[in-house]
């Protein structure tokens, strides 16, 4: 009987996996392909779909299942199961069906009113949405429940095990240390000429550049395809199905090209989940920052090191522009790698980028902690930009306002950027302890290297919890050192200062 | 209470709609863009939709909808949906659950044993899969009832009101007219020279003139897009977005421009239809043949006459390759209406399509009347193509594989293709009494024709029923005499006899 129950279980969590691909390919479809004036209707179609995952999450045959099949089953793979499915149950339950319905409806119209906000620099008109997303935000996690800090709660939806305790000791150490790092780099003699970069790149010569290095990677395109978006992003519909996108800036390649790369490092996580996660909520990557991890760990350890370029500066010029022709490597690889405080988090350098993640932070800490309100935003975040980056916005386009994430309510999403980074450092340290890494990125050969990290992250999923995986890994938590000990590397050497 | 009831109905028949969007994004994505790996995963989710539509539609819950309140609503739109709700139910409740779930997982495996068969021309290993699709639908037809001949009761899922004592009555007089008007078109002294069409002509050429001709029609793009495919397609996810899908033969640019404006013409009905029909069961073409009759009209009655030519000859050598530049439209016009019989019917000329499809109708219509059986079908094919077209195939491939429709179980469907193609003839003659057709074809001007495509059709979905859309429109019934004199007037000028 037992063995029956779980079966049921299981087709359950497949029924609502169902809906989720189906959910997943009218997003990727939204942003891709969907004539304009069919979103509306797609929109709704979303909506009774969404519907019936939360009906099935919080239903009382799930509850059911869960109650009689805990302490109860043999197979792993069911066990973690039911430990994914009784969290989503206990953490969606908790809230009251009209105040979830309420947030739903809120969520989107929050999102549009932000896109216009941004468009005319007027933090004004999405004030009152942004002042109720933080109140049911504080709400939910009251609901969901903290020892010690109410951001916690939200914290654990997208790293587990990560607290404001960890952050509040890590982030100010990392800060000094960036801080640090950016002045000398601002003070060395030696200083890259990014103008070397500039000329007219056509989209299509990016495209076959990039599709190169994503099958170099070891993407597989039987398994996924490679599009144009406004914002680019990677999803994965099934293991077999994991489909990534990119924008292309025709005046400055970089946005394609890493982009790409980036992208594909979250297609690759995806990709080489074991199959027999099929059609369960472990057929996942186990946090958002494990999957920053992997889609850093390409974009910047490897795409943005000297070797890559050494081997791969040659083919770049097959698809490149004239003026790249006789461009110098020793030009070229600097270029790409220039650091210069800026405004916009998704284009700064790796050595700015955990910068403007700790802005984010401690405002949104302080929002959900009641310490702030959302009406000094605007002020503060210049305030911190110029404190922390010498930087200072002229509006709140450029400003406040420049990302998507809390207009869809995801509060405590933005550390995950900078944990990320953290974690794909000490993976890292942890890889070349076994493999020669440096070897080969020259040669051009990431078989061995896309395979490590299949075997120590990607296969499992979220059979593991993230820090789990990093403790398996590298014997270790989390812990900052590595990243701030590779970025002081890396640019003593580009900028030539000791 | 019954506002409630029928709210809850109308909410019931969204969330039915809601997944036919999803399954029908998916079986596009699946035809133009998924990777070929996802396609496995992707089947079973499609499986998993199917299902939940299957247990909306039989469900206690619609049953209790529609016994409360049939008789009892005053909205034509919701009295409209309980009746196709009801027929729905009634059609799938007399199968037994066993047998439909079988019946499913046969027609999956059926449809990969088909592709592998006609690609190895061997009909054996097909034969097994085809009697047992005859049977289940011998015994659908069965339980779903008839009065005078079995096959009657699947004529009705794709025609309702022609039965097999009409199409007895009809089909005969056309193939001897038809009959007699190729022989005629065989002896005549003047003959098309076909070969003026051959030469290259690349494919981003044929899809620039495809594109152009759709927006004439007034296909709206905002609405819509056009795809690449292997097997040319439209289909219509919301009334605002439907999707139209072309092949390109780079050595024939007949294939692409004729089909994609046959897609067109299924495309302009769905974008058509009243909006306030979205999310119910009416949003759709009310029958094949009705829906055939508006890609047919475009395809042949505009797009194949000569006044379309003399138009648009000049603007299709703007993207023509150089062979067709001091071709001039005398011989370009009868070559692209070249009469041939062949054994393929999706290459078939206007005047041999109703004859390839009488074929099938009368196989079929003895298959399930079980006066032949599957094993004799692959020598009564190649005696009736010798009988109806003077050509015999050498092969099952080109003879009674070829086509993918009874691999799914579509029994009952081909007479469609001809009743669309008369319907048409009688929409053209209607036509012509309210707006000067030849004179805006001419003009390349499709507004007219279009709104009144729309006015008298398109916009009704399934609020009619086929036969009374037709009787609205030319005050009669199926009749072919129309068909007969369009095709005997075009081929005497084109052939020119008497």
């Amino acid at each position: 009987m037992t063995q029956t129950t779980q079966q049921r279980f299981m087709d359950l969590l497949k029924e609502q996996s169902s809906y989720g691909e189906a959910i997943g390919l009218m997003a990727w479809d939204m942003r891709t392909k969907a004539p304009k004036k069919g979103i509306d209707g797609r929109s709704e179609v979303l909506g009774v779909l969404s519907q019936k995952v939360h009906e099935i999450q919080t239903s009382q045959e799930m509850r059911g299942y869960i109650d009689e099949l805990k302490g109860n089953v043999a197979d792993p793979i069911v066990q973690r199961s039911l430990e994914e499915a009784e969290e989503t149950y206990e953490k969606t339950a908790k809230i009251p069906t009209r105040e979830y319905r309420e947030y739903v409806t809120l969520q989107s119209k929050a999102e549009s009113m932000w896109a216009e906000a941004k468009e005319k620099n007027d933090f004004e008109s999405f004030r009152p949405y942004l002042e109720k997303l933080v109140e049911y935000n504080r709400k939910f996690a009251d609901y969901w429940g903290y020892d010690e800090h109410r951001y916690d709660a939200l914290l654990h939806n997208y790293e587990p095990g990560v607290t404001v305790k960890v952050l509040d000791e890590v982030f100010p150490k990392v800060r000094k240390a960036l801080t640090h790092l950016l002045q000398q780099t601002q003070e060395a003699a030696t200083q890259p000429d990014p103008s070397v970069l500039e000329g007219h790149f056509p989209k299509d010569k990016q495209a076959q550049f990039s599709e190169e290095i994503l099958k170099r990677m070891g993407y597989d395109f039987d398994a996924g395809r490679l599009d144009e978006t406004v914002h680019p992003f990677a999803i994965g519909l099934n293991t077999n199905d994991v489909r990534v996108t990119t924008k292309y800036d025709e005046k400055d390649f970089r946005t394609a090209v890493f982009g790409t790369i980036h992208e594909g490092g979250h297609a690759l996580y995806e990709q080489n989940i074991d199959p027999k996660l099929a059609f369960t909520p472990l057929a996942d990557g186990t946090s958002m920052g494990i999957h920053e991890s992997q889609s850093l760990f390409w974009e910047n350890f490897v795409a943005r090191s000297e070797g890559f370029w050494k081997n791969h500066y040659e083919l770049f010029k097959k698809f490149a522009p004239e003026s790249f022709q006789d461009l110098p490597l020793e030009k070229f690889y600097p270029a790409v790698n220039e650091v210069k405080p800026s405004l916009i988090r998704i284009e700064a350098d790796e050595l700015t980028y955990c910068l403007h993640i700790m802005v984010r932070y401690e405002l949104e800490k302080a929002l959900i902690g009641g310490e702030i309100e959302v009406k000094d935003l605007p002020e503060l975040w210049n305030q911190k930009m110029e404190d922390y980056l010498g930087v200072r916005p002229q509006n709140d386009g450029e400003g406040v306002l420049q990302d998507i994430h809390w207009s869809g309510g995801d509060f405590g999403y933005f550390p995950s950027y900078a944990l990320g980074y953290m974690y794909a450092a000490q993976l890292n340290t942890a890889m070349r302890k076994e493999i020669d890494v440096d070897q080969f990125i020259e040669m051009g050969d990431f078989k061995q290297i896309k395979s490590w990290l299949t075997e120590n992250v990607h296969q499992y999923g979220k059979m593991k919890k993230p820090l789990q995986i990093l403790n398996d890994i590298t014997g270790e938590g989390l812990n900052p050192d590595y990243l701030v000990s590779y970025l002081s590397g890396k640019y003593k050497k580009i900028y030539n200062f000791s």
